[in-house]
């Protein structure tokens, strides 16, 4: 490829604010595409789309965000803190423009299933609304929150109490489907891609 | 697509062990991958494959990564306390088999450049080395750590102090063209993806 640009620590400092912002989302790579549903203690439910979903346990069965403390996020923050569910649910390729528009400042009394046009979905075990329209849905109790001292965002961890997804994409070993599924990556808060298996690699071991 | 397939919190106390590793570790979608270069007070280099590489704030910029108390992170762990650096460095298509290579778990006194085959790169402003063969590099001054009480992982964050990319990979507005470059998604444990741009959106407001 071409010359290796180094951009140093005043490079950075210099940088405009929204060529900062761009570049420094995109710059950690490839991110989940997720909607977190919610549902308030008066039965009002909320949609938001979250980039920053991760792995923190198998056993017993762990997932987190980071939350930022800005206004989209805060229904969010609110509705999980007063009755300690969430769901968390894939973006796919057919619905990339409707979950992005779940980013948009809607006042609290205005449902993102509603303005954007997904189904809420529940289930015997959880209050808190599935994406009709997800294929990978994932049911959780919210556990704790620790705070990153840097900037005051939080990173939420919530355990895994319930996975509604299609038998046909779930493989004998456990692997999930992810291309077939759809679901899509996202770098920085606006590219999508779509994501082709190239690599299935045994574990690894010294002398290999 | 298929029937949708309810899986319960009784379901998920009785998966078996690496069914269960397997399942959890790729329900949260896709993942960046990245080796973490560090290097000890003797001058001894380490490289580590993780893909829990995270994006925690763009002014001043910061990225973060989870690690889990493993033989094979603790060598990552203890030289980025010792020297309070470390690298992050994308892995592209061409070398994702070396790069999960590095997850194996080689004794302390064998660096992973070495054995897996990558050549370190070093610069003036930082001790730690970089991968030479990686197209988009990170420099980080380590920050803080957040302990994730659940299961005894820590929350990694470091502040980026230095970018090395290739000049024809990054746009006039901040974007970064991840395809282009070949940074692959990882899922689970051992699952490599190539990705390809299918939308970039704009912010989105209500009432688009």
């Amino acid at each position: 490829m071409t010359t290796e640009k180094h951009i140093t620590t005043a490079d950075i400092a210099g940088m405009e604010r929204f060529y900062r912002q761009a570049l420094f989302n995109m710059l950690s790579g490839f991110k989940s595409a997720h909607l977190i549903g919610t549902i308030s203690p008066e039965g009002a439910t909320n949609l938001a789309i979250f980039n920053s979903v991760l792995h923190i346990g198998a056993n017993p069965p762990y997932m987190g965000f980071i939350l930022r403390p800005t206004s989209v996020e805060r229904h969010t923050y609110n509705n999980l803190k007063a009755n300690r569910q969430f769901t968390i649910n894939h973006v796919h390729q057919d619905f990339i423009q409707p979950a992005h528009q779940t980013s948009a400042k809607y006042p609290a009394e205005v449902s993102e299933f509603e303005v954007c046009g997904f189904t809420p979905q529940y289930t015997n075990h959880l209050r808190a609304p599935y994406v009709q329209e997800s294929r990978i849905k994932i049911g959780l109790e919210y556990v704790e929150e620790s705070l990153i001292q840097v900037n005051s965002t939080l990173l939420i961890v919530g355990k895994i109490v319930e996975i509604l997804l299609p038998e046909a994409i779930l493989t004998p070993d456990g692997h999930l489907r992810l291309d077939e599924a759809g679901s899509v990556a996202v770098a920085g808060l606006d590219t999508y891609y779509a994501a082709r298996q190239v690599a299935q690699l045994d574990y690894a071991r010294p002398g290999q």
